[in-house]
C-alpha cells in the first residue's frame, strides 16, 4: 500500500471528520500529501483535535458547496476521498433542504470540479447502508432493491447515483461504498445521532447506563474504522473497482444486546437497560441489517479482520488520553441530575 | 368524473407547460377551480397561449423554488399536481444544477409546504419512464430495477423517492407517475430537446425532413396527452393509488419508423431519412422502451384510447389554427440556408 500511495495527492472532502481523520493520518503515513477540506459545521463530525497540520497534512477549511473553492481544490489531486455531507438520518424529518444541499449539490459540484478540472482523478464516495432501506432478504448484497425511508438516505442514494454517471458518461473513474455502522477513535461524541456504537462506548466510560431501544435482537453489522479505511485505499487502488458500487461491511452480525454486553464488559464500567423506541426513531428504524461483503473481497481481497472486542477496546483506550477534546460531564450535568434526583423525591 | 372535482381546488406547478395547460383546461370544464404556478423560463415548456385566464382558471407566476410563494400557494388546495421542473435531458450533461434545483429541491420545496401548511391535500407527481435506465426486460414494470444514465433522471427518481417519504411517514397522500414519451397540443414546438414526436410533427407540417437517428427500429410507447390527463385525473380520485408508482405508458410500441411514415401520411407534407446518431445522443439514448401498464389499469380501469392515427392528426388540426403561437419559419433561416449553400458551394 506504500508504494501506492508515496507521493501521491489526495483530497478528502470531511476531512477533519471520523472517517476522514483517520483517512488522512493513514494516508500520510503511506507517504501521501493530503488537503482536507472541512466546513467544521457545528454538530457535525469535524474536530480539530482529529488532525494536526504537517508538511504532509493541510487542513483548507471550506464548504463542500463552495465551488469556486471546491473547483481550486481538486486540482492537481491524483484521488478524492468524498466524505463530506450532512449525516444525521433524523434531521432530515424536519428539514430535507440541508441534505439535499450538502449531500446532493455538494456532490454534483465535486463532480462538476473534476470534470472540468482534473478528469483524471480517481474519487472514492462514502455512502451508506441505509440506502438500501429496509431489507428484503439477507445478507444485503448489491444488487438488493433501494427504497429508503428518510431524505438522508435518499440524498446519499442521489449521489452515488450522479458519481456513477460522471463515471459512466464523462470518465470520472469513481467507486461507491456502502459503508454499515462504523466506531472507532475520531467520531464525535457529543450526541448520538450519528450512530450509537461510539455513544454506547461514552456512556459506559462514563460509568452511565445505556438505553437500549426494543428487545435488543436487531442485527448490525459493524465496522471498525481502521477496517474501513483499508477498505477505502483497496478501491482506491484496484482499477477493476472503478465504476462500482461495494458494501463494507462485516459478516458477523451481533445483536444490540451483544454490543452492550461487550462494551460493558470491555470498558469494566457502565451497565445496559432496555427502553422503549421513541416514535421519532421507530419511524427511521429498518430493524435487522447485516451486508454481503464477498463483492469487495472478490475484487481486492479485503476483509474486515479487528475483532469486536479489540475494537472496542482500541476505542475506549484513544478516548481515555484525550476524552476531553471530544466530551466532558460539565458540572452543569452533575447538578442538573442532583436535581431531578431531588424533585422525584419530592413528587413521591 | 365531473362529480368528483366539481367545486374542488387544484394546484397546478407548470400549469402553462404542455402537461398542466392541458390539465388545468380539463380540469375547468370539470368544473375545479385552477390556480397555476409557472415561472415561464425561457426556451422550458410555458407558453402563455397554452391557458387563458377565467374565473375557473388563475394564474400565478413564480419559480417552484421560490419557498414563500409556495407555501402560499398550496394552502386551500384540494389536489396538488405537480409538474414544474426542468424537462431537457441534455442539459444536465453540461450543467447538472438545474436539475437538482428546479426537480429535487423544488420537489422539497412542494412537499415541505404540504406537511406545514396543507398536509390533506393529494399530489399527483409527474415522473419520467427515463427513471429506468436502459431497459433489462419487456414490457418494463413498475418493479424494474431504477439504473438511469443522466441527471436529469435522477433528479426524477430522487423526486419520486421524496414524495414517497412524505407519503410514508408524514402522511401527505401522493401518487408517482412514471410518463412514457408524450405528444398532443401544447407542447412547445421551438426545439427537440423535450422529446421528437411534437418536433416532427412540426418538420411534417413545415413539409421539412424529419431526420431520423439509427436504422428507425427502437421502440417507444407513445401517449396521447389527453390520455395522459385522463390517467392523472383517475389516480388523484381514487385512493387506493395513494403512495403507489404507477407507468403511464401504452402496450402497443411502434418503432421510429412507423411513426415517422405515419407522421408524414397524416401530415400529408414532409418527409424522413435516416441520419446518424449525434455522440451525445448515443450517450444518452437508452434503446428500446416500453411500459406494463397492467398495475394502473387493474387499480383505476385506465388504458390509453386514442388511436396513433387519431392522436396526430388532433394534434396538426390544433397547432394549423395556432401555429404563429407556438414556431415561426422566420425569414432568416431561410437566409441562413441560402448563405450556408453558397459557402458549401464556395469551399468545393
Amino acid at each position: 500500500m506504500i508504494e501506492q500511495f508515496k507521493g501521491k495527492t489526495a483530497l478528502i472532502t470531511g476531512g477533519m471528520g471520523f472517517i476522514g481523520s483517520n483517512l488522512a493520518i493513514k494516508l500520510a503515513e503511506l507517504g501521501a500529501k493530503v488537503t482536507i477540506l472541512d466546513a467544521m459545521i457545528p454538530d457535525y463530525g469535524g474536530n480539530v483535535y482529529n488532525v494536526t497540520e504537517s508538511d504532509r497534512i493541510r487542513i483548507n477549511f471550506c464548504d463542500i458547496r463552495d465551488q469556486q473553492a471546491v473547483n481550486w481544490l481538486v486540482r492537481d489531486q491524483d484521488f478524492v476521498f468524498h466524505l463530506a455531507g450532512q449525516v444525521c438520518h433524523l434531521m432530515s424529518l424536519s428539514n430535507p433542504f440541508p441534505d439535499i444541499e450538502m449531500n446532493i449539490t455538494g456532490t454534483a459540484i465535486v463532480m462538476e470540479a473534476l470534470r472540468k478540472h482534473n478528469p483524471k482523478a480517481i474519487l472514492v464516495n462514502a455512502g451508506t447502508r441505509g440506502q438500501y432501506g429496509p431489507a428484503v432478504s439477507f445478507p444485503v448484497n448489491e444488487e438488493a432493491p433501494t427504497n429508503p425511508k428518510g431524505i438522508y438516505e435518499i440524498s446519499n442514494l442521489t449521489a452515488e447515483k450522479i458519481i456513477k454517471v460522471y463515471n459512466d458518461v464523462h470518465g470520472i473513474r469513481s467507486v461507491n461504498l456502502r459503508l454499515s455502522n462504523l466506531y472507532g477513535p475520531r467520531s464525535q461524541m457529543m450526541h448520538s445521532r450519528f450512530g450509537v456504537f461510539n455513544w454506547f462506548i461514552r456512556l459506559a466510560m462514563d460509568d452511565e447506563t445505556i438505553q437500549l431501544f426494543g428487545d435488543g435482537s436487531i442485527l448490525r453489522d459493524f465496522v471498525y474504522v481502521d477496517d474501513c479505511i483499508d477498505a477505502i485505499l483497496r478501491v482506491a487502488t484496484t482499477p477493476e473497482c472503478y465504476g462500482e458500487i461495494f458494501n463494507v461491511g462485516s459478516d458477523k452480525p451481533i445483536t444490540f444486546r451483544e454490543l452492550c454486553d461487550t462494551i460493558v464488559r470491555v470498558a469494566k464500567s457502565g451497565r445496559w437497560e432496555f427502553a422503549e423506541f421513541s416514535a421519532e426513531r421507530k419511524a427511521q428504524e429498518p430493524g435487522d441489517f447485516y451486508s454481503d461483503i464477498s463483492k469487495i473481497e472478490r475484487f481486492t481481497g479485503w476483509r474486515p479482520t479487528t475483532e469486536l472486542e479489540d475494537g472496542i477496546k482500541k476505542t475506549i483506550d484513544y478516548y481515555s488520553t484525550c476524552r476531553d477534546h471530544y466530551w466532558t460531564k460539565p458540572e452543569k450535568t452533575a447538578t442538573a441530575k442532583t436535581a431531578e434526583k431531588l424533585t422525584t423525591a419530592t413528587k413521591r
